[in-house]
């Protein structure tokens, strides 16, 4: 498949008469071909427009239509071959291998959305009977989930396959019967071509109307803003920045119908080494903090970003070996030359706060995009009145803390912003004082997890990528894992109305097999 | 019990001292002892400051003590007796009968929401089993949902009991496991007080913190934006004004981390009266119509302010005989003075519209509050070209559109704002033109009726009461019925959490015997 430059509107290939850009190699900083165009007020009118048309049809296909729809498109992504890859490597100066694992995620997601939808728990149906001989009668009730309505999504730059064109925001999205336009990440352009076009084919192959699919490129500022304030746009789905995120939170908040952005944001991850752990797997837990602050160039939501212990001799031995661990680390290149600007000023930012410490360096950088990764320590009192060492700096950038005492590490853990993840290192001689701190993290995180690294995020029925206000713009919702498929919906309630109109998952006879709540009870078909 | 004119902070009772109020009876414009003290901004902060406190322990309490909680207030309302009611009779004008309904739907609500509690279902309880020997191996993870936090609730003015201190914002925030802070609405003071005493020892009675439920007394413009504004809240809960909705919304997302509102704000709950069905029931549609249009002197939000037909002999004499219906119609007083007087104005507003015409009214206003029913009409063309028309007045009126051709009841209805419900008369032979009024319905309304009226709202499973903007402003979510729990709920989920750490919804042995999704599969207890 060849790459063109073109948006994708609709069942067409449009290139875009606004200014346009190159995708850069961050591994050398040269452009990449072709160049691509940005679209036009009249694109962005135009996409919504086929979006908001498609929309009544594509939210009414059966659940199977949709799940085959959503497998067509993993079918599709694997069957791009090595040239997304290789794409997408030059793009992003990601290893291959790690490309490929990515690969593998985002297929299996769109065949976990398959599956929920094909399940049909999503639609919350749910029937209460009529009561005629009640007074005042009960008149039948139903209710089931719909689709809120087309769906802008933007791209992050880390994932350019897992939470980009065909990503989680997409998958769930177009799950709940939602038509999605996407504004494609100016980072990895002809990356988000290829799978754009594997999106627009299965929209034919499935005998989908057109609109069900679109992808846009331009600059946020502009095509995202005239994008999420289209009036047919009812839900939008962002990772980035914070103040990205926040940017489009208020142009939909101040549109005449406002409407819900879930934006994943910021977060710096704090993990807890309790006295146990750090005392018996000192070695261990310095060694697998360095690899996962420095996977990836450390450009995952979920880096660990601080690490929190009682001072002590095992911690000063932690800091010590993690300092060693990180002289041993390459600075890996960065995915665009913004993001490798914007660590470099974070860091030096950090470098001079007087009360913080350097214990370790990776590796000097060589290429123009690569991270030198860096661990600093400061104490508890210092972190607590210095609210600069909250902000995230988006890299293998991480701050360990040593509190003079255990109620110190609470006091830290209640300063905290809120989080994607809380991790907790502890032996069962920790779990009193694990059971402390357990409150006030579930407060501040919507993932908790134990004597592991926050990096990696299983795509699962359980999974939660979302938490608090910064790490997103809405903590009732995950971005990753089945329950993603809930920001997109709303429920309806039909009452008294005649069986031939119901909605077939509301019809007496359970045609769709799904589990319901009936009278109060749950019902499995 | 008396009403003493005071706030109920945590387990005290304060005077407030930054300004005051009396309760109004309107159906003389009296004032009604004792006077209400106003909230400084230092109550403000002791109630959230003590809803803050309360959280971690209230939200962990058992489901049973929490579903016993909720029946120890709904008996505790019951055995206020007479008291409640003439009081609330003498501060809304609305009639003893009517008050014992809504007591009855008051506690009803309550003992629904101790069912929910106790079942569970609201916990998502889910669970994915690690997987060891994959590559890369699945860590156990495991998610229920938590409360949001303490949650801020504003009454509303026609409904003292059902949607006011201990009303559906508040059993269900209760029932996620949220303290609760109450702005009591300012027209029924002394109501507000007999039931939050309720609460008050309830919390006592139950052994939970103090903090779990305080009420404050103030202006909405002072006191409800200082809680809403307070770090401790949450969440918000309201049902009012559009204009009053929107200030809360506005406070919320500014603060320093923005929080959800759910105001139920403004709707105006079309009917469309298909062919077959006026053709064969006018005189009983123009009945019940004018019964429903009159009900509470108009002032519910599910009043029918809205009636589509398309031009007919049979809508002409529906018409006609609504009108006869109405003039028959004794004028209601009003809850308050303010509320009358924006009836009074909305109406005339109405009457100067050129292309409206007068179809009937009802019976002279005597008393100072008291409401005269009005039913105008205008053609399809108008009502689409005139924007003031899509205007909610609270009171009894309505308006009827008389349409070309079934295309035009079509762009009528896409015309419309977001609505809590949205009405179809039809029989049989009116069913395929229903069809085609379905898809758009689906997308304006948060509940679609068939041949009944939109007023009275069953507190149910599957009850919406909700819809788009600007019938409300999250239209995810319902204020009344089971649901209305899930809007003060979050994900966390536990990765390889040791088990004797465990919450017990996620426990191996399932100890509260929840419905769990188990590896995908749902499974009951």
């Amino acid at each position: 498949m060849q790459i063109t430059g073109k948006m994708l509107i609709g069942k067409n290939s449009v290139f875009g008469l606004a200014g346009n850009i190159n995708a850069i190699d961050p591994s050398t900083n040269q452009q990449i071909e072709p160049v691509f165009g940005f679209a036009t007020a009249d694109d962005v009118q135009q996409a919504c427009d086929l979006a908001g048309q498609a929309f009544d049809t594509y939210r009414e296909t059966s659940l199977e239509q949709r799940a085959s729809f959503l497998e067509t498109i993993a079918t599709g992504i694997m069957d791009l071959g090595p040239v997304l890859i290789e794409r997408a490597a030059q793009e992003t100066g990601l290893p291959v291998a790690r490309l490929e694992g990515e690969r593998g995620r985002t297929v299996n997601q769109l065949r976990l959305f398959a599956k929920v939808v094909r399940d049909g728990y999503f639609l919350d149906a749910t029937i209460d009977s009529a009561l005629p001989e009640r007074a005042p009668p009960r008149p039948d009730l139903r209710l089931r989930k719909i689709a809120l309505g087309p769906v802008a999504v933007f791209g992050a730059s880390n994932f350019p396959l897992a939470f980009s064109v065909a990503g989680g925001d997409t998958a769930s999205a177009l799950a709940a019967g939602c038509p999605v336009v996407v504004k494609a990440h100016n980072a990895h352009l002809g990356t988000a071509e290829l799978v754009g076009r594997v999106i627009q084919k299965a929209v034919a192959d499935c005998g989908l109307p057109e609109g069900v699919f679109s992808m846009l490129v331009g600059a946020g500022s502009q095509v995202g803003q005239q994008l999420v304030g289209h009036p047919a746009i009812k839900a939008v789905g962002f990772t980035g920045s914070r103040s990205g995120g926040l940017a489009l939170v208020r142009t939909a908040s101040q549109r005449k119908e406002p409407i819900p952005v879930y934006a994943e944001m910021s977060s710096i991850n704090p993990v807890f080494l309790l006295d146990d752990a750090l005392k018996t797997q000192t070695a261990q837990l310095a060694q697998n903090f360095v690899d996962s602050l420095t996977l990836g160039a450390g450009q995952f939501c979920t880096n660990p970003g601080l690490v929190i212990a009682i001072d002590s001799d095992a911690a000063r031995s932690f800091l010590e070996l993690a300092g060693q661990a990180l002289e041993k680390k390459q600075a890996s290149t960065m995915l665009t030359p913004g993001i490798h600007q914007a660590y470099v000023k974070g860091s030096s930012h950090l470098a001079e706060i007087a009360d913080l410490t350097l214990v370790g360096k990776g590796q000097p950088a060589e290429s123009p995009c690569a991270a030198q990764a860096v661990l600093s320590v400061c104490s508890g009192s210092t972190f607590l009145t210095t609210a600069a060492l909250q902000e995230e700096v988006f890299g293998p950038s991480s701050i360990a803390i040593l509190c003079k005492d255990f109620n110190e590490v609470l006091q830290v853990s209640e300063s905290l912003e809120g989080q994607l993840t809380a991790t907790v290192h502890a032996t069962a001689a920790d779990h009193d004082l694990a059971k402390k701190l357990l409150p006030g993290l579930e407060r501040k995180a919507g993932r908790i997890l134990f004597n592991g690294f926050p990096t990696g995020v299983e795509v699962a029925h359980a999974m939660v990528h979302g938490g608090p206000f910064p790490a997103t713009s809405d903590s009732r919702s995950t971005s990753v894992g089945a329950k993603a498929i809930d920001r997109f919906l709303r429920p309806v309630c039909y009452q008294a109305i005649p069986a031939d109109l119901l909605p077939a998952a509301l019809q007496d006879n359970n045609p769709l097999q799904l589990a319901r709540l009936i009278d109060g009870k749950l019902t499995l078909a």
